[in-house]
C-alpha cells in the first residue's frame, strides 16, 4: 500500500505545496512545530533516509538546501533547522523547522493554524523559492 | 575567539573521536540523547547550516552519512536519526543520534556514560568506519 507521503505526491491527498523536481517534492507540516515548518521528501519510497542511495540522500539534502533558504528568506526566525526522525511514516521525510527557541525542536508544541495561514504561509516560502 | 569544536578539532580540549578527513570532524556527544549519538562538523567554523556554501553543505552530508551508517552498523537501533539546531554552540553540528524511540529525538533525557563506556562506544563504531 503507497505511504501517505506517496499519496500526497499523486495528489490524492490535498497538500500545502512547496516546491517540486523530478525526484523531489517538498510541502507544509499540517502539524507544524512552528509556522513554516516544511517536509521534504524524495517520490521513491524508502524508509529509512540512510537507506537511500548516495545519489539520491545527496539530492535529497541539495533540494532541502533550497527549500530552507527560501524559508529562512520568508519565515522571520533565528535559524531553520533539519531533522530526521522517521518512527511514524515509513517514508524518507525531512523536517526544516523554523527555529524561535529549543522548544520548537523538540516536537512537543504545536501550532494551531488555520486554512489561510497554511495557504498565507505556503505562498511567501514559495515566492522565495529560487 | 575559537568555538568549542574548533577547540576539539585541533586537540586543545579531548574528545572520543569517530572520524576525521580534510574538512570534516566526527566525535561522540558528551551528553549524548542516547549511547553512540555523534556530532559531525565542518572544519571551517560557520554558525548555520544553511550558509554554508553548497560544496561543503553537500560534503558535511556526505561525511556525515558515512558515520550514520557505520553507527547503524556498531549500536542495536531502529535506526539513526539526523537533528541540526544550533542554537548552543555557533559553530554547524550534525547531532547523528541511535534511536529507539521518540524520546531519544527530544533532548530532553540523557544518557550518564563512563569514560570506559564512551571509549569503548566509540571504538566499536570507528570499527565499522568504511
Amino acid at each position: 500500500m503507497p505511504s501517505l507521503f506517496t499519496r500526497i505526491i499523486n495528489g490524492e491527498i490535498p497538500c500545502y505545496k512547496i516546491a517540486e523536481d523530478a525526484d523531489f517534492f517538498a510541502f507544509l507540516d499540517i502539524n507544524p512545530n512552528s509556522k513554516g515548518h516544511t517536509l521534504c521528501i524524495p517520490k521513491k519510497e524508502v524508509d529509512k533516509i540512510f537507506d537511500l542511495e548516495e545519489e539520491t540522500f545527496i539530492g535529497l539534502m541539495a533540494f532541502s538546501r533550497k527549500v530552507a533558504k527560501a524559508i529562512e528568506a520568508a519565515i522571520p526566525c533565528n535559524r531553520v533547522g533539519m531533522t530526521v526522525i522517521g518512527l511514524e511514516v515509513p517514508h524518507v521525510h525531512v523536517h526544516l523547522i523554523p527555529l524561535h527557541t529549543m522548544a520548537n525542536a523538540t516536537f512537543q508544541y504545536k501550532e494551531t493554524l488555520s486554512e489561510d495561514e497554511f495557504n498565507s504561509i505556503a505562498e511567501q516560502i514559495r515566492s522565495k523559492m529560487k
